[in-house]
């Protein structure tokens, strides 16, 4: 049944489609929803479009291999899963459907800090996934947390900067939408007309799991997504600065990722703090509205960092999308919504599904670009459209 | 209720919206249209949308405020209200309202000399209103309608220079809309179905207080708006120049603003004269349609004239087009239809709400910065979407 | 009647719509359409649309005037009407209501060589009015047809050098139009359900006046519309070239122009055949389509031929546009359809109020400019929207 | 009847609107359809439209000629027909169709590998007919299909090498197409809603000649287009590289063409190993999708190259487009989807329609141009519009 709908997929996009009408609209919205204007949202596909390939040709290209060395870890593929909030929310137990299928398929998996799920209970799934912090401006609370991730077995710790504050999401108002869900007739209707996520998803949660709580914003569990005090998981993040960060790279013993970068400053300064890798997004669109695309600095954060790992999420929906990422300087991509739809979709089979149709693009695409190893990839395989 | 209605709106565009159904259309199409193709007012939008931001991370950002000084007092925004005409007619004492609002909120409001309510009694509303005035090229009326604001109280004088003539504007004529108004069947149908307007906004104003007269165009009273004089209050006004500045800046005691100003030279001429600031402005695209947006010459103008105040007006709609004002050079921005869309749907609630909403998107897109005053933007801030 | 039909346009734009109801769809889309994918037609519309205005201000413009001399006339205005042919098939005695109405408000009026009414009766009508020749590459016929322009009156030929073949009228041919006509039932459907054309328009020629011929193809009467030889005026067109500008300019006593230039060098060569002056055209997008805008290359043909008088057409609809056009180096413009349509729609009437509104619009942008002559303008009025 | 059908188009893209009515959906969405996003499709079209012309006037182009000598041969246009995959399940007898149309007409056609008629007949019908060969990286494959190709006739030999692995043609499962074609109720339904098609072109065929299979991959017979077993024809294309051309070189007496090049290095080694001419060409958008468009790259590659002869297709409609390749680069175009729509459409004189089209525009606007050979194009002759 879910392989059926995994199969009914023939692109990361058909995911989203299915998506929107198995989904209620509050749900939908907030995963596919950006902030304000969505001009970030949009800018990070219209960025993509404006590089064209310029293939190589009469190439032997029998033994091309997708595969990408992160770490002194080898992938299976250039790309992974993006840490996604909520993902629980949009698919029943969403974390270990992500983390499993990410184990299956050889990618790895970020498992968000506003995950639902104990993250105790993700790396049993995936002993490889890595964990992504909201952190607040306070060293008690940051100790706490990741002494708690490195305790339950994470080896690599990402820390996203760019949430000083809670965006302005007015698309979740209008879709419904907010955190804490706030009962209402509209969300009922909603309920009552996706029978299939009500009662498959959110019922099936709640009987077996319990109301769902912010599970990993702290040492203890946070608040649940259906109180009034979820707001206090978010104090004081507007405090958090470079000194946090020495203090995270002193306590934390394994690979350290700032995320959220798109200044070739900070790149510059994250990596000589010791962060071992950057990886430059403007948050999927959904934090500061306007902010550029990861893509159109991506050259120069390159430049500004030499050797430093540099990876990109955003925009990423085609083999052809990490190819370009790759070409213009990226070590390492990571896709989200796409993934989180195909779970809701179909769950471990849909995202088997997803990474298995990007991933099948870019062998493919590999070959017509005439190309062996990702390795070969630079800006010199593409050409500005205008 | 009023505040119900302005607490539907999430942005400024939300009050278009229900301004929209609420007005009729002879009275929004006059608010909303601009002149000829709409080129210069599409412009003004277009303009911001092609800059995107370069934010940093990892700064302390809790200390952030959104004041900004402008000459010697310190205002909790970098914007105010831009001067209207008729606002009277949109919303029921429109001008009260938008003085009141802006008082309360700690920002500045400029009176539009084509106003319908006597500036007397809008500075009793709120004693640190500017006066915008229409002058025409004659001495002894520029004296009079001067001292009239001096002695009214007004400290802070704008002179609108870039309406030579009045412009070319069909929209009005397609809407049904004319100055003076003139009763028609059409006019009398929209009346009916827009009673709240209808009875709240123009019934009210004509019982209360008698059929509206330009106010605030002469020393004496001007033409009422439903009269055929109406033409009279603006003879002369293509013979104004720079000697009328120099007669203005003799004569006036206060601060001395030229609004309307597009051209490197003349903001250089204006600061020459002794003008204190220059608000740079197509009119919202109302006058000469073709016009540049203001946002692109920006950068010239302030390369231009060095220390003097530097204000833009048109096409601010987010706390991100604010942003990205400042960041371009301008030390103030004024906000115009959005204001009165919310005085005419909600009154001083609705108004004081949008001042909220924009300040609120200000204070959290400045967090997304990184930055914690105003005085930290910069060119450096943005970058080019193309 | 036609009075009121002409008032209720109130943009050149409008008389297009009003015309587009009123005449057949053959004739409506015959004077409409272009050629090919209409890539010229909308370059026509586009290349104005890239430049934005910076207007200056405080400037005393009460004395402002719209004229313009072109050799040694003075105009009302700086532009007058673009030949056209089969003017008085889709208006009762096109040219003669074109020339009339042009001699009324003090602008030039150019016959077209495809009129279907004879050059004397134009002439007469409007003593100033100017002949464009379409001429084969055949020096008997062309000494015999401006040997004939000349005994009629005509001080003033415009030799159109854009036409070596019938263009891919497609456009034509899907909207049933043909020349000659060829009578069929989607013809007589279109004449039924367009009574006031078929009355009014064409039945009162044929009955006043009997059936149209081309009257001005050659020293002869041309073909009729409605027979199938109609081809032979075009035979030998495509033989044309200097060396018959260097006889036509032998013989012609008057001023002579050459019309559909792109190309600077050929501008610069019609300039040294003794042409007095050029007109930049892509003939409306009707000949070759791509062919660029004329006012892309304007700035590039000003620069090359130095004092020639420089005129353009193609694009123009409002004053904003012949104010661009003079200030990238333009003498004077040309504007075709729009005139036709007010012609066919409102007779005389219209083209008046067309006349006046492109004036009235050139007049009030003007003082928004800050100019009181047309020589102030230059490059420097405006700026690259991109 | 099917000159009837051929005459109602009037430009190439109306037999596509034709053939869309004509076709079932999977057939003409295999034809229509590119790859992914379309991004090249929608590339080769956009790149032509960038280019407007800039015309020459006052010549005599009365002798103008649309010849083009192409490797010692003259032909009688430009532009020949492009090789395309199972023509013969679009039109009846396809390839023989658009062999006989060139042959007629004078301009050379390309028979494709993925035809599903003998190349034996195919030669027979078009003596002058040239092969496209797929080829795997496989030197025994290679010299048996080579051999055939020679010994069947052929004297031109162009090698299709952007085809390394089967693009990703999501718009065929759409459109429920697939090789072998799987029998299903919606193959059904388009057939019987389609019934000339399904009788004139399916039926006929597989009554006449036996169900299709891919009879030029080969040396021997391939698999049927109604079996499980055409992967085979597609193994180890992979391998293919640059000895395999230096093999195919020594091997093949005849001209030898490589086709699908886009990378000017690409094009200078093919021109060293010895190949007569380039075909530059992103396979119609239909491989590689985000390849950028040839024309894009053509002035590069005419850099690169020098005298090496240099074709281009992809996105070719119009005589205009024709006309810019020529200008920019290219010694001759190839046209590929229309052509199979006037075949599907109207048989031999829809092809005959379409060529005769397409010629008339390039003499008509050779004319507008002010040339009367081909060969005074050059990109002096073009303006970029943005």
């Amino acid at each position: 049944m879910s392989a059926r709908r995994a199969a009914a997929a023939l692109c990361l996009d058909d995911f989203e489609a299915l998506a929107r009408r198995h989904l209620p609209r509050p749900v939908f919205g907030y995963v596919a929803g950006a902030t304000e204007r969505n001009e970030s949202l949009a800018d990070n596909a219209a960025a993509f479009a404006e590089w064209a390939f310029l293939p190589r040709v009469l190439r032997d290209v029998s033994r091309r291999r997708t595969v990408r060395v992160l770490f002194g870890r080898e992938w299976a593929a250039p790309f992974g899963i993006a840490p996604m909030g909520l993902a629980a929310l949009a698919a029943y137990r969403g974390d270990i459907v992500l983390a499993r299928a990410a184990a299956q398929a050889g990618v790895p998996m970020i498992l968000s800090g506003s995950s639902l799920i104990r993250m105790e209970e993700v790396i049993a799934a995936n002993p490889e996934a890595w964990f992504q912090a909201y952190l607040p401006g306070d060293a008690r609370r940051i100790e706490a947390l990741i002494d708690r991730a490195a305790a339950a077995g994470f080896r690599t710790l990402i820390l996203t900067v760019d949430v000083a504050v809670l965006p302005n999401r007015e698309n979740n108002v209008r879709n419904g939408f907010s955190t804490p869900l706030r009962p209402s007739l509209r969300l009922l209707w909603q309920g009552l007309t996706h029978p299939r996520w009500s009662v498959g998803t959110f019922l099936r949660t709640w009987l077996r799991h319990g109301m769902p709580h912010f599970e990993n914003s702290f040492a203890e569990r946070g608040a649940p997504i259906l109180s009034r005090h979820v707001e206090r998981d978010f104090t004081a993040r507007d405090h958090l600065n470079w000194e946090h960060l020495a203090l995270i790279r002193r306590r934390w013993p394994g690979i350290l990722i700032v995320k959220g970068v798109l200044h070739p400053e900070d790149a510059r300064r994250a990596a000589g703090e010791g962060a071992e890798g950057v990886i430059v997004s403007n948050h999927g669109g959904r934090q500061l509205d306007g902010a550029v695309a990861a893509l159109r600095v991506l050259p120069a954060l390159r430049q500004a960092v030499g050797g430093i790992t540099l990876m990109l999420d955003g925009g990423i929906r085609r083999g052809t999308d990490v190819l370009k990422a790759l070409a213009l300087g990226a070590d390492f991509v990571f896709v989200g919504r796409p993934m989180l739809y195909a779970a809701a979709v179909a769950g471990e089979a849909g995202v088997a599904r997803a990474i298995a149709l990007l991933k099948g693009e870019i062998d493919r695409n590999m070959a017509l670009l005439g190309i062996e190893r990702l390795e070969e990839l630079s800006p010199e395989c593409l050409i500005r459209r205008r």
